[in-house]
């Protein structure tokens, strides 16, 4: 099918985009490189050297034969939104192009203010152009699982039944976003939830868990397509983080105890599920939501994977707890539900020793491009401030102070 | 108290202001004047002749004595809010400086975009303007009972208590706004729920029902302090329209069959609410919600009240039932919670025969004033374009036509 990936120079969006192509479908991505000039900012780099996107383009074409098609351009600027819609005409729009980093919209007020007004116009633009140039295409959003916080309850798959007073209906799962980004992302659905009710467009968001790994099948083919694996404090997740740590040397950060448990999985699982979505759109009218992940962990189980891990690559990695940045509970209850992705087919890279082997390894091969200045959380919940350039000096004072570089 | 109330020349925001002056408190208002900017926009004006606000403020000082402060400037530019709060050192700020109409945000994609980020902009600068500068500072903010929609349980002041799967907790109440306008109070709500919990703000959202109603104690004691009165489809609510079609002779328009039921207040309820809120402020860290409306009424019995209230005046005004230019339910279950206000002194005014025949003698005052071709609903839900003026003029033909006016 003829599928448009928005944002698909990025992380997830480049692995799906290839992923997409590889599966035979017509792929187009739209970017607008803010992620790259992010890296800029903040002066922080991927790991793994990454191509121009032009480049990539290329390396794809020559050793696939596939030609994916590429659009430059903001889809907060609806005229060029406009004409990528009405010119690829896409039966589906996978929709990454959003900042996606929890820390990078709790730098100041204006990354706040500049994380929501991004998201939200880029996504409200999206379903005005889906609504007049092609009714029929599926959104496939991609939300967080991060929209529901950490209720004391089960979390279900976007709707909850609520029994009440001696009623009942189903409604929207209660949101509790744990940051200006997580609020934008919970902002989006219920603005795509309206859309589909009075336009009869169809939608399904994709609640996505924290995504770990970087190697896909497709971008294994050449290192000309290698994806990002980012390992700061503000874009770097946190088992990348973690193995980059190992692989360098430096205590895994924990913040707090490590209590905090979230949902996760595979990139090459993510990939497979935006497929799945898309070959299985949702009806006119339906705003869909399934939770992408495949296991839950907390934060301190995984510091003591990567730890096992890297013993058997002959590296001692410690474990150190350090002050969280975030305002979250470090012990809650945590049990989200996650059947509508397996239900229609996916089959789940669980979290092996392998894949840490292969993270680490990746990180060792690159190792002279780790920044240990980068690890240390310098954005703060509670205290929003853009001095972010002088902390990093003074922190990377303090490791090689402390001999840990 | 030093009150501050941001959209202090608006329909809302006017009333509070003298109310509150009135009471002793020291206020100030900050406007844009993009509420007049509108009327211009849309070819439409308050049934009352209002005034500039520089006049009417200083109507204000010669009757009653009192000074009220007033900054001209707009709340998304971060500069002159932060401005404005360091220089007054507000006990509370009373936000009412929003796009509040919900016709308006979904007359085409620009506007829609232009009401979310209006709205949210505004609040995230006065939320850091608040945490950096005045972090004691009670947040009074105007939300809607619009941002529930119509579930089919009891509606809860914000929160309510779920139990699923033998767990239990409290959770915000789920959303299902209506329009982008609607949505934009819901982002609102979910951003400051968050600020609440990481900087310990304390904030009041009063769910604001349908205001009806235009004189109050303070606006009456001078013809220059009139409030402005909406009729419009656009900006005017729908018993205040009611009662200016019957004063024009002009059919009552019903949307569809009129079961949509909606909680209402008197404006003279408005002011006290906000009032009562400031007295009795929420604690630091608390994100607290009242759902401000005193009655609750379908459209269709609202039109058959004022279609009563006419008939002793002498007007005989007719029931048209005409197709719902939004997408909503025109027979439903509502039943929405309204104590907390009550329970901190509120004694509301009910709507009486007499308030329906004050207003419209107002109408029937100004009656030279109104434009009959502002009542019918221009703008679709289904379909927003904006064709609003050619529409304008084509009802307008049609009405004439039928020989209506």
């Amino acid at each position: 099918m003829r599928i448009c990936v928005l944002g698909g120079d990025g992380y997830c969006g480049w692995a799906t985009a290839l992923y997409l192509s590889k599966q035979g479908h017509e792929v187009s991505v739209v970017d607008n490189f803010l992620r790259r000039q992010w890296d800029h900012e903040l002066g922080v780099q991927t790991l793994t050297p990454i191509q121009p996107l032009s480049d990539r383009l290329r390396v794809w074409q020559e050793v696939t034969g596939n030609v994916i098609e590429s659009f430059a351009g903001d889809v907060t600027d609806y005229e060029f939104l406009a004409s990528v819609i009405e010119s690829f005409q896409p039966e589906a729009v996978v929709h990454f192009a959003e900042q996606r980093a929890a820390p990078y919209s709790m730098i100041d007020r204006k990354h706040a203010v500049f994380t929501q007004v991004n998201n939200v116009v880029g996504t409200l633009n999206l379903l005005f152009a889906i609504r007049e140039l092609k009714s029929d295409c599926h959104l496939v959003k991609l939300g967080t699982m991060g929209e529901y916080g950490t209720p004391n309850i089960d979390i279900e798959e976007g709707y909850i039944k609520i029994e009440h007073n001696g009623r009942s209906d189903v409604l929207p799962f209660p949101k509790q976003p744990g940051s200006f980004y997580h609020l934008s992302k919970v902002h989006d659905s219920h603005n795509i939830t309206f859309a589909c009710k009075i336009w009869g467009l169809r939608a399904t968001d994709l609640n996505q868990g924290v995504v770990y790994g970087t190697v896909t099948d497709e971008t294994a083919l050449d290192e000309g397509l290698i994806n990002r694996l980012d390992y700061d404090e503000v874009f770097g997740t946190v088992l990348n983080r973690f193995c980059v740590e190992a692989a360098a040397g430096h205590p895994l950060t924990v913040y707090g105890r490590g209590g905090q448990t979230r949902g996760f999985l595979d990139i090459r699982d993510t990939v497979r599920c935006v497929e799945i979505a898309c070959l299985n759109p949702a009806a006119p009218g339906e705003f869909r939501v399934f939770n992408q992940f495949t296991e839950q962990f907390s934060v301190l189980e995984l510091a003591q994977m990567v730890k096992a891990a890297a013993k058997t690559l002959g590296i001692s990695a410690n474990v150190e707890h350090i002050p969280g940045p975030r305002v979250e509970s470090e012990q809650h209850y945590y049990n989200a539900k996650h059947s509508k992705l397996i239900d229609l087919g996916l089959r789940p890279h669980y979290l092996s020793d392998s894949l840490l082997d292969s993270l680490m390894n990746i990180a060792l091969r690159y190792q002279d491009r780790v920044d240990a200045s980068l690890f240390m959380p310098q954005v703060q919940w509670r205290n929003p401030r853009n001095a972010r350039r002088r902390d990093s000096l003074a922190v990377s004072a303090a490791v090689s102070t402390d001999g840990r570089r």
